[in-house]
């Protein structure tokens, strides 16, 4: 008989406290740190310690379900079919190794491509932040109220800089109207930590060009969960098997930058 | 016999601390929310209450001190002379109103324009940074190292996304090539919180073309204390009777991005 969610639930959560925890005694070692692509793109010993140790305790107890991660020690996953785990070990890894803050671990659990149970522990300030599609979501244990409609001028909107100057991504006139006309912007550099800032109504949208999926997987079940909205730069559905541009918002929000600012994708 | 340093210090402590508390148990109550000139200068009545909190404090204790204050309850202050506390209540009080986070308390206290103590206080995260001149920098007692020479690539900068694009304070094109070659820019949109940042290590940089004096006033004496420059965007001195643009940097740093894309203020 396959494990229910709430099994599944039960041990995420037990799982993610005690990565969190290892992650949290680590902080006096030296960090081992190699670089992979380029100098933005900074690994350490302990990202790849905790993406293993969720591997082992899921092919443990788990072992028919199927496990995508950062780190690439995962499967290789060609279709969403079955149980699979979406892991970022540590989201934000260079505000891990220059702050030893304002990064966390990162926790999607999909059945069949729809999204079941999402993750993200903000380590350093001890807060799990959880969701069970359909039973709403809790930051430690509290529930999190529904996101309400909020126009373009009260918003505050997490964008880096980078995307209103010229890059490879998308125009850079494209996005500097929204930077005027909202509240104000921020960027706290880690993907999974403004997506519970927008599920927790501390931001009202997040927009970024290029993330992976384990950058979102979590997040994105938070958002939809309390009514906000989750999609690509275009307004299309997000694809758990690839990068994506990523824009998720409050409701109407959404629905108000996507027409205005991104053009319903024409661009 | 006037007070010491040290007296002053004792009571600056005690009463930011106690400030601290003040706004914590506000949180449950619903904010009283007014606007000032502007959208994005929201004021509550607890910034007001907290500066009127240090300014009874302030004038029973140290009747003959000085107040220069965000919320304009202190003192009308022409010159640096004698003993002024410059405060800000809440440095962030868009971050306070939306996250209640990533706000501070700050207390920059001079003695005939020189800075002598400064307290930065995140309530939120009970991490309480502060420096007598010539003593070093504390977080909640622990020593902070004095910050060592990096180079741009290396480098994290504070920034908000509103500089480069088109704006009334700074040409568009200055600190795009700035933006490309850092490692990461962030926006925190604290000042206070930012100057901590820096002074901890946890970026390299802030940039932000304008702050009122109690922005500022407490954080660059902990950031030149640690070795660090604070000066205004064209490299000159930072001005605390008006408004000014800041730069705070680590050494070597601040020069590179004053040459290299300040030009050394020629713009």
């Amino acid at each position: 008989m396959p494990a229910t969610i709430q099994e599944i639930d039960t041990y995420a959560k037990q799982w993610i406290k005690e990565a969190g925890e290892r992650i949290r005694t680590s902080f006096p070692k030296t960090l081992n740190i190699t670089t992979k692509s380029n100098p933005n793109d900074l690994v350490t010993n302990i990202d790849q310690e905790i993406e293993r140790f969720f591997i082992e305790k899921i092919n443990e107890r788990f072992p028919e379900h199927k496990i995508l991660g950062e780190e690439g020690y995962g499967d290789s996953i060609e279709k969403l079919s079955g149980i699979v785990w979406i892991i970022d070990p540590i989201d934000g890894t260079m505000n891990f190794i220059h702050q030893q803050r304002n990064f966390a671990i990162s926790v999607g659990i999909y059945e069949n491509g729809t999204g079941k149970i999402g993750l993200i522990y903000d380590v350093v300030h001890d807060e799990l932040y959880h969701v069970v599609k359909g039973e709403g979501v809790t930051m430690n244990g509290e529930k999190l109220p529904r996101l309400e409609e909020r126009g373009v001028s009260e918003s505050i909107v997490a964008m880096n800089a980078m995307w209103v100057i010229e890059n490879r991504r998308l125009p850079r006139e494209l996005l500097a109207p929204l930077v005027r006309d909202v509240r104000g912007t921020r960027s706290y550099g880690s993907a999974a930590m403004e997506m519970v800032y927008v599920a927790s109504g501390r931001i009202d949208a997040y927009i970024t060009p290029r993330l992976s999926p384990w950058d979102f997987a979590a997040g994105i079940i938070m958002i939809e969960e309390l009514g906000g909205v989750a999609t690509n730069l275009r307004g299309e559905p997000l694809d758990l098997l690839k990068e994506n541009s990523v824009f998720v918002a409050k409701p109407g929000l959404h629905e108000e930058i996507l027409r205005k600012y991104l053009k319903d994708g024409k661009w």
